[in-house]
């Protein structure tokens, strides 16, 4: 992974270049982001074309085998926050990436005509996509893994990223090629859409390999740390039998489930999306309970979630697609929640944003709170790209302005994730004062997360939350810099070394814990200073003052982090 | 003046207090933002009606029968910029709250039914409106003047207020009582729709009035006053002939007339929209060429506009409304426009603004440039807030935010007017520095303006451009302080003492020009300061790119002020 692959859309041009000595110990989202602070004007529209850029990065593990290593970093300006963004997706785009050696893609300009980019041992060339013009991401990667193989793996965009609304996601394909590992957040597929690239198709083979340095090291320290997985309780037994969603019945027993709008933390209808029913279906259905959605991993927590025909609706139905699209609209069938989430892959959106988007449109009486019908047809509108699609697809915020609405969960234009602020306190401070917006993947503080030197964290108290809210954006930002999934944390925050002997092995340097908290640290600097440079200021470290203002049912709590000491979270 | 109405809508306490020391020499915009920059919490959502206020403020000479003076100010915290904003109107409003002694009215809380409020002889009331729900401005002026007075001075919103939409106004009725002199600009409406408050309804009959301290000099003053008024050729001559129109011909000639989304500054078709092709429209259906907006004005460049069946269709047809709704829509027929205004004015919404939204839906395939009745059934849907109409009720930036239209023109949210900032260079730096966002009310730079010390700018050259945005910003911001109307410029900033005498005579106070001038900069300074806190900053000073880089034809021209000088315009 020693060289970047730069494509100029504008005139077509493409140049491999070694990375830079300043960037050698960067991938992941500390590359996009310092090549997005580095080339990016901070007050540029984030849908011109030819200033705003698209950088996929891979992590250093990405072609190690090692479980749940291979996650793939999307940067750019977004359209949805007007601040930096990295968003982050499995799938097999960044192993194939790694295996080309390519530390990072990065899209510049604007090209005339639709085009997809197409990278295999022939080099790198871009073709014609008119036909896939208005193609679903689903139908899309069926012609492309028949034009170029079906070991293709591929980033594309549905309609939702050729209409470049700020929702657009970009869509990663899974092992099978499906691509159904969104880099949801933020809008970076209208970017994609601003440059009319339909799709980034990346087939290694044939190719040579990313040789690790130390490979017998490295055979030994992913078999250590695949078994260190599979002996947590977390990633070896919750996550691969319920999958992420196992999280409805705790976070709705704490009361912090967000319900009809961020209105109530707690759902009557819980048991109807819980992960126990989750499973309960797919094995009824004879569907998959575990899936993995990058090579080697062992928690293989995805899923693939039949129709009572037993035939495949959707696959990767997560936690945060279920109680923004569950809960949060007060639809307690999975089959409606898994019907919204297969329209959103075709499509190509962030199923969070709209999710957020369609509860806030409940709340200001576009349809009924509950009304599941009335839900998936709105959804339509937006694979239509009709005006009222055009205004869903606008994200939350955009809706609560057409509206009239002031109960907005959002932050920097980008809405919450499935976890409400005033029972989850520190991922209240992590939605405050990340420079990504509202994300719970930028530092998500799950009850009893271990902060170092105090112990187990009350997130419902109102102490030590913005210590664990740095802590984990410094982990998060740390882990997304170096391809690791989020579930990794489970056994290497016990045990750091676990990583460290992988990264070791992978490149022959020498690695330090601190210096991974640094990188992470550094990460998220770079990413502030470009949103100061943009125009954020401290007055967008905030959340709506609903949440300090409106006790949450059942249990009356509001998210009471004195002001001063949230300011004080990565201001350091 | 010396009193102050607080109306508290959550509870229905209603105070009347003095006019606290602090603020002895505050009317008008000063007044108004002075209030809300020292009661309204900048971060606060503007449609949140326990926090956010809207403030009714008239001018020292709105008493006066001066002319030109009886300008009112309504001010707030604004749902389409999130800034501190003042919205100016004539009418007959400013005079009724005068006559009854209130400096100012200010509207705090929210109500939870619909009501309105009275002001009269008898005392201050707030009366019942749910019957006036959904209707017009015109309808429930209607309704209103034969409830409580032929009479009545009011300030009404139409559905897009009640819908609480970022550009809806708040309609004040001109001399005959009819609601069409609107406070358009920055989504006011809304934040009276938030309060759930359909009008406020003046009625100063039978009421003392409020006598100036020397009746002898004010007399003689407002004479002099009136007399310079109509020696000037601009108010004297063109503006009562052809209105404000007028301007079309000539920022057309200079290829400054935003046309098709202001990717052109001179129009084809501008003959059929300009002042000449007016006024033969309005003399040969038997319609009013000019009407008085305020009582005692001499100028009277307002109009009554009729159908070829003599019918009047809408009054007070201006410059902005025509420019934004004809050649920026590549419309050239003033019928289609008149029809557009009529709809604008009985939904209460401000025409900049939903002019340009539509002409940003056209940019992005929503509709054909040039297709008149597809604008007009668009904007029948806002008024009937269908979804399509919630969007372009939501302004410009909403519109290319849903349809991925990058060519927005518009500053801290809020639509340019009819002046494209490459010809008219000095009020592009006002749309770029104005704490109003892109408003040319903040300080409108036209050709051949004097500066003083300098003489005659050139708007279309580079050269003191800022000092003269500087200057006239100033001017506007004490002009609008004063509620003076920006015409009565003409030959007061020849002769200052026409208004000093006017002043002292009005208030019995000492009054120098550079003290009116310190006025309008304490003003913008209020205002920044709110914005600053708000969470704006430098980066927020700014025309959107594409007015550095794509040159307008005819002329070729781009916005070409250094950076660095254009921050200095308010920062000195």
């Amino acid at each position: 992974m020693d060289k970047i692959l730069r494509v100029n859309l504008t005139n077509g041009a493409m140049t491999t270049v070694p990375v830079p000595d300043r960037w050698a110990k960067l991938t992941g989202r500390a590359l996009t982001s310092t090549i997005v602070a580095e080339e990016v004007p901070p007050t540029c529209h984030p849908l011109d074309g030819a200033k705003n850029k698209l950088v996929f990065a891979p992590g250093f593990l990405s072609t190690s085998f090692a479980s749940s290593a291979g996650r793939l970093s999307v940067g750019g300006k977004s359209p949805l926050t007007n601040g930096i963004k990295e968003s982050n997706s499995g799938g097999n785009l960044a192993a194939a990436m790694g295996n080309l050696g390519y530390r990072a893609i990065v899209l510049e300009g604007e090209s005339r005509q639709w085009q997809v980019l197409v990278l295999n041992k022939d080099g790198v060339t871009l073709e014609p996509a008119i036909d896939l013009v208005g193609e679903t991401s689903y139908d899309a990667a069926d012609v492309l893994r028949g034009r170029y193989g079906r070991r293709a793996a591929m980033a594309i965009i549905g309609p939702a990223g050729e209409f470049r609304l700020p929702t657009a996601a970009v869509m990663v394909t899974d092992m099978d090629g499906v691509p159904s590992r969104p880099a949801a957040r933020g809008g970076l597929g209208a970017v994609m859409g601003s440059k009319r690239l339909k799709a980034i198709v990346v087939n290694p083979a044939g190719m040579k390999k990313n040789p690790p340095v130390d490979r017998k090291k490295l055979h030994a320290a992913t078999k250590r740390f695949a078994q260190a997985l599979m002996a947590h309780p977390a990633s070896g037994k919750s996550l691969p039998i319920y999958g992420t969603d196992a999280l409805v019945g705790p976070i709705d027993k704490i009361g912090g489930l967000p319900t009809r709008n961020f209105r109530n933390g707690s759902f009557e209808g819980a048991a109807g999306i819980s992960g126990e029913r989750l499973r309960e279906i797919i094995v009824a259905r004879g569907g998959k309970t575990t899936h993995p959605c990058m090579p080697g991993c062992v928690i293989q927590c995805s899923n693939v979630y039949p129709g009572p025909d037993g035939v495949e609706r959707v696959r990767g139905l997560e936690f945060e697609t279920i109680v923004l699209n569950g809960s949060n609209l007060s639809i307690d069938s999975l089959d409606v929640v898994a019907e919204l989430n297969r329209l959103c892959n075709l499509y190509g959106l962030d199923t969070i944003e709209i999710g957020a988007a369609m509860g806030v449109a409940m709340d200001g009486g576009l349809l009924a709170f509950g009304d599941g019908s009335g839900a998936v047809s709105l959804l339509k509108e937006v694979g239509k790209g009709t005006p009222l699609g055009r205004l869903i697809g606008s994200g939350a915020v955009a809706v609560g302005h057409a509206l009239g609405v002031t109960h907005v969960p959002a932050v920097k234009g980008q809405a919450m994730a499935a976890y409400d602020p005033r029972r989850l306190k520190g991922t209240g401070v992590t939605y405050a004062t990340s420079p990504m917006g509202a994300d719970h993947t930028a530092g998500n503080c799950l009850p009893n997360t271990v902060l170092p030197g105090v112990g187990p964290i009350d997130t419902t108290k109102r102490e030590h939350q913005v210590e664990l809210s740095r802590y984990l954006q410094k982990v998060a930002a740390a882990f997304d810099s170096l391809g690791l999934c989020w579930f990794s944390r489970y056994p290497i925050l016990g045990d750091p070394t676990l990583l460290l002997d992988m990264l070791e092995a992978q490149t022959g340097e020498i690695w330090t814990w601190d210096g991974v908290l640094d990188l992470g640290w550094q990460t998220v600097q770079t990413e502030v200073a470009f949103n100061r440079a943009a125009g954020f200021t401290e007055a967008d470290d905030r959340l709506p003052d609903f949440f300090r203002e409106e006790p949450l049912p059942p249990t009356g709590d509001t998210f009471d982090i004195p002001r001063k000491e949230l300011l004080q979270t990565l201001n350091l």
